[in-house]
């Protein structure tokens, strides 16, 4: 990358056609090969993998990296060399910490997937990377490929948010999940998600909390932009919720799931606009000021979206005082998720360093020709003059159309004037029911034009 | 605003304290008024109103904006000025669009909420953006609140999404919700969307699906980088939906919604890793390339998120090849959701008008005191030894700490020796519940501790 480009003339980022940004990966597992893979195949993304990191390398060699990546086990590799983006996948808090720290010194960005690391130094690491002029991006640390940060911070910046709240750890969504759908008891479910590698050989930190409380830290730091230690959020375990819970939770109307919820209290909400919040500084925010936060089981009302959140996937819901609630869910954890956060975050960075600052530019790639064509199953619903033969005569017309059947539904105790009934059609081409309709709308026992609808 | 600057050493950018973003406003309906609403009481965002612009402008004023903003009729007292960024939130593709052209033209960056002229005009706008170095921004133009625009050219920019569904059109989905909900027909439903202000007096734009379709076309451009022309878009009315197809909908296991649906399909998907797709440009894209796209009542299952979507609300799920399903969902209308889009927008113009490229840095705005205590109603779960007294026990201990019991229930058919049953109590501290059980789990009739979990 030779420096900031601007847009060209067909609004298409110049730098796209001249300038690549390198990237260099630090741990080689799940995640990490799944960022691979995306680099690999997004060749038009103009991003060039210059290093794989991970320790015993020789054993994680794979033969579907170009030939010019270079496979180490030594970080001054890394340090010495030209690439801008260094991404940290190989978790915990050493050496990852040490690194990260010395990658921005030498002046290279980082992304991380790191969400312990996050929880307790990001403040400082972004202090860091900012004194570099380098960025410090971790939309990968919660909730996977579910973009929750940017979400935050960008999508409803110009709200005031005041609540998160939701199930930020797939491990305990499954097993609760598991519990509620086939009656088994905690221990059970927990050895089947470990059989599945959704659950670790070690599963406290998922299952007491600490995994939840570290991303609910980050939420809280990008969302309600407040600091808050992982370690003063309450962790309560689920180990303690059995089968015979979801029976009385049913009756309630509930179900049970893993909530991260934390939100600012009515006091601090109403002093949002004071003079004091303008001044505020890290060492000087005003102690009334107040955030519950929190990582429990509890009870949620089956209407509620967090009680429909299945297996592994995360959900959160921001409310705002202005937007109200805004719901995000999709797969919070796995390789290719997690990796698609993690490669949003370096084409942002790529971009910023091409003096993109936005989305403004949204390059077409295609301009394809429009179908509206498509397969499903279809609704056909009917008011038709009763009379002997009808089915006969549209069952005639559909088959000509190579359409099969697959119900009749007849709704009782109508009038034979104005009897409604449906048939449902097997998966379709919308084009081939159209050709039928035309045919079958002359018929003269119908009261009025089919009603076709797709079933998705 | 004089020039970009650096983040300072706190990590927070130094712009923040000395410079400040001049905004005009054209149009102050509802929206408009809005807008002008958060950017007032976001007195720390360092945004400044300048300009608002409206026909008949004496008959807007309002005393709760600052004095110094000025109140206009003639567009050429904001372009002439040094606003930096003008708002467009009149509607309308004329004098709109010209407007919006003259302003760029004059070096200022934009944020509009009209999907029709983005839709029709937004590839010409963004390019005629980039060659004055200036922005516009749309986020407001689909689904309201929900940054849905963000979220699938940031957010999920490392996955490659292929298809996009959702319910974009809060009119539709309101009325669908009303013949579902109270078995009422169409143009019932019709009216009192016309009386809650949910539907326009001429509601075909909504009803036909042609303000969805706008809403697909810009999307399509955001998520699959395709151009697709809204007329090309199949647009089907909800018109002839009827109360029975609710029921007969249900009957297999499902319900209808408006549903906006684009899809590249499978030949495109394959080739998407080509060369010549690399090489694509708007004018020589390959014609191989299909896109479908359509707005149509549809039925989706029951178990779909799609199916649960109420009243006005809007949601979208973009599914990509690495990611799978991500779920965008909230209030996609009304004044104040479609400006915290506008103001999240203004937002990141002025970020980027600093030099600050990204959401690396959060600046932290409070420290609070973290608590732990909430209000809510609760589950408590007993396991017992079965002897008389033992729910007179309870409520004594809990009265003592001012607890109201709602409920007691008890599963049947259960050993004396381990018999389970519930209090659920009424909303209280949590703290109290602790101080409760602390005495509960003391007694000697308990065969393990209580249970107990909030009710959210």
């Amino acid at each position: 990358m030779t420096g900031p480009t601007k847009a060209d003339s067909a609004g298409n980022p110049a730098a796209q056609g001249a300038t690549t940004c390198k990237v260099a990966l630090l741990g080689f597992g799940t995640v990490g090969s799944s960022v691979a893979k995306i680099l690999c195949e997004r060749s038009n993304a103009h991003l060039r993998l210059t290093h794989v990191l991970n320790r015993n390398v020789e054993r994680k060699k794979v033969d579907w990296l170009p030939a010019d990546v270079r496979w180490t086990e030594n970080i001054e590799d890394v340090l010495a060399s030209d690439t801008e983006i260094v991404v940290e996948v190989m978790g915990g808090l050493q050496p990852s910490g040490d690194w990260i720290r010395r990658a921005l010194a030498a002046g290279k960005s980082v992304v991380t997937a790191n969400k312990q690391l996050i929880a307790q130094h990001g403040p400082e690491l972004t202090l860091l990377a900012a004194q570099k002029n380098q960025q410090i991006q971790f939309g990968a640390s919660v909730a996977g490929g579910v973009p929750v940060i940017s979400g935050l911070h960008e999508g409803l910046a110009g709200d005031e948010l005041f609540k998160i709240q939701g199930i930020l750890n797939g491990t305990c969504n499954y097993i609760l999940s598991q519990i509620e759908a086939s009656g088994v008891p905690f221990a059970t479910a927990l050895r089947e998600a470990q059989k599945l590698g959704f659950a670790e050989a070690d599963p406290s930190e998922d299952v007491e909390g600490l995994d939840a409380r570290a991303k609910l830290a980050i939420l809280a730091r990008v969302g309600l932009r407040c600091y808050v230690a992982p370690a003063s959020i309450l962790a309560r375990s689920i180990a303690a919720v059995d089968v015979v819970d979801f029976e009385y939770a049913n009756q309630l109307g509930c179900t049970i799931r893993q909530i991260s919820w934390a939100e600012l209290t009515q006091e601090s909400k109403a002093g949002s606009h004071n003079a004091t919040r303008n001044d505020a500084t890290e060492s000087d925010a005003s102690n009334d000021d107040k955030i519950f936060a929190a990582v429990q089981p509890a009870l949620v009302e089956l209407s509620s979206p967090l009680a429909r959140v299945e297996g592994s996937k995360n959900m959160l819901i921001a409310t705002g005082k202005y937007g109200g609630e805004t719901v995000f869910g999709g797969h919070g954890a796995g390789g290719h998720p997690t990796a698609v956060a993690i490669v949003s975050d370096i084409l942002g960075i790529a971009r910023a360093r091409r003096g993109e600052c936005s989305y403004s530019g949204h390059p077409i790639e295609k301009k394809p020709s429009v179908t509206n064509d498509f397969s499903a199953k279809h609704y056909l619903r009917f008011l038709v003059k009763d009379r002997p033969g009808i089915i006969a005569s549209l069952a005639t017309i559909l088959a000509q159309s190579g359409i099969n059947i697959d119900a009749v539904v007849q709704k009782p105790g109508c009038p034979k004037s104005h009897l409604p009934f449906l048939i449902t059609l097997e998966e379709c081409k919308a084009s081939h029911v159209e050709e039928a309709l035309g045919k079958i709308n002359a018929l003269d026992f119908l009261v009025q034009p089919c009603l076709h609808l797709p079933i998705l």
